[in-house]
């Protein structure tokens, strides 16, 4: 079975993070040992990944009860805080707001807490496998799968969801190739995916982002499988942006488009994509590039992190508690009803 | 008006051409002495941009001539070398081809040679004015338009094709607005389009190639206008990689897309698209940005230059001889009889 990767673990009283902005040429580790460190690690994209940043959200809530000292209004402040970070994966709040109400329910009992941060993590791992082993119905011999950016251990608490699937079909024996989509302007897929796929040693091809049209138009991808961010009640996906206009060009080629996340992906309160909040980041992640200025100075830039695939262009959506199909408004229904599709 | 820039300028006895590879940090200028300098300039991407690379052959040309001290095998064999530069673009075969018979129809005469590169020359910057003059009537006053790579006058002889439309537009007291795609994986709109629209004044916004779809779908592009590499008869377009998949967007949400190209890079030989032979570049454009690893040292690459978008996907070519729209292949015709649209 291929190895594990483990964006995050907690380790002696502090959050072990590998410091995702340093791969593939180093391989460290950061320590995070305060909900200040948690809230810096995430903003600064050391931990990354909708369900990774769950994840060490969880711990961050922890940290959050530690400082607070029973004081439960210091403690939701913190946890304000923390839900700040980002604004886009619904991960982020929904896993800070389960550690808000167990906190409630145990009387702000810290290793209450701790066990509950511990749950999620190990609730997450288990839903990425089952999901995978659900999408072997999609994959075939001999396939080749398209993913963009990172969905995959490092996103996640642990073995990833579109590479989840992907390292569980290869598992399978499933004769399988990917490419991976670089991912600009963060370059997840060149430097997480590629080094994900490489070390696990599933043949893998780094493609810049634009180049997935051709290979789609050629017949050269049978499948198309990455991750999301946040995905609304009608089944639209966020996810980074690049999925959106793979979308369209999957569309007009006939590609199947599926987006692969646990169901705490779900945001059942949010009616539609347009709805969901876009973070715009840095204009220096376009301008330059680990240091190394590529376009003019001052030169305005629009840098949306993310972007919202419209459910029309998606196939299905790949859960731990089935794959959601159209009419995906009438089915994701039935999960928040809590049926397994 | 706004000023212009000379990507390359036969002085003294040699061709200076801008290091196109240094912007925007740096402007510095190389000096090609002979066929060799020009080839090699042109291989490693000093001068890129089809209607350039085929200016800066032209004396290329002349350098042969040169060097073949009156040899005509020589000559065409240090011709056949040049040609082989880079294989997508029309024009450097078309420039080379041009000197070729102008070198057999004068006996091989050195002086007149260097008049017949002039005039390549001369003849790009009038045609690049022509077009971008007749490119007028697209363009209303508030519209925002996105362009890919560069075309401007680092790409041509001056002036530039889709940048030409864009500055003509703007020295008319038009005012518009310009996102550029960053244009991976060599950063040309990074580098140079946002390099040459900042030097002109010109309001510009860098983007990461993928963030196009989302301004489209946001209707906040009127028009696409961007250049070409090789146009067939049927009005396929070879143009820089990301072409292909931002015209199957512009189509799904309606907006005009535009191919700016002088009537020389059309190759009136070439039935359609599928045909034209497509450079791909070294690995190491995607693996590393100016020295800096950013994926597995070893990880195997696709790394198309150029892509292919259909007829179907594109509203119009503009060019010196008036605007190519549907249908392309008789147009396309006429233009090769001689006829004006």
């Amino acid at each position: 079975m291929t190895e594990d990767i483990r964006a995050l673990e907690f380790v002696d009283g502090s959050l072990r993070l590998i410091d995702q902005r340093l791969l593939p040429m180093h391989l460290e580790y950061l320590e995070a040992r305060s909900e200040e460190d948690v809230f810096q690690a995430i903003r600064t994209m050391v931990v990354r990944g909708a369900p990774a940043i769950g994840g060490a959200a969880a711990y961050g809530a922890y940290f959050a009860l530690c400082e607070a000292e029973g004081n439960a209004d210091s403690f939701k402040a913190r946890c304000t805080h923390l839900m700040s970070a980002r604004p886009t994966a619904v991960n982020l709040e929904w896993s800070v707001r389960r550690m808000m109400r167990k906190a409630e329910e145990t009387g702000y009992d810290k290793d209450a807490l701790l066990r509950e941060a511990d749950l999620i993590v190990r609730e997450d791992v288990e839903m990425n496998h089952r999901l995978s082993e659900i999408a072997l119905s999609l994959i075939r011999h001999g396939d080749t799968i398209l993913t963009h950016c990172n969905a995959g251990a490092l996103a996640t608490c642990g073995w990833g969801t579109a590479l989840g699937v992907i390292r569980t079909a290869w598992d399978a024996g499933l004769d399988i190739k990917v490419y991976a989509d670089e991912t600009r302007p963060r370059l997840q897929g060149a430097r997480l995916t590629a080094w994900e796929l490489t070390e696990a040693g599933i043949p893998v091809t780094l493609i810049p982002d634009s180049a997935a049209a051709t290979l789609i138009r050629e017949g050269k991808i049978d499948l198309i499988v990455l991750g999301a961010d946040r995905i609304t009640a009608n089944g639209d996906v966020a996810n980074k942006l690049g999925t959106f206009p793979l979308s369209i060009v999957a569309k007009e080629y006939g590609v199947p488009f599926y987006s692969a996340a646990p169901t705490s992906t779900i945001d059942f309160s949010m009616k539609e994509g347009k709805d969901i909040p876009i973070e715009e980041r840095d204009p220096d992640e376009v301008r330059m590039i680990d240091g190394v200025q590529i376009a003019p100075r001052d030169v305005p830039v629009f840098n949306p992190s993310f972007d919202v695939t419209p459910h029309q262009n998606i196939t299905g959506i790949i859960t731990e508690k089935g794959i959601i199909r159209p009419p995906f408004d009438r089915n994701i229904e039935r999960i928040r009803e809590g049926e397994t599709l």
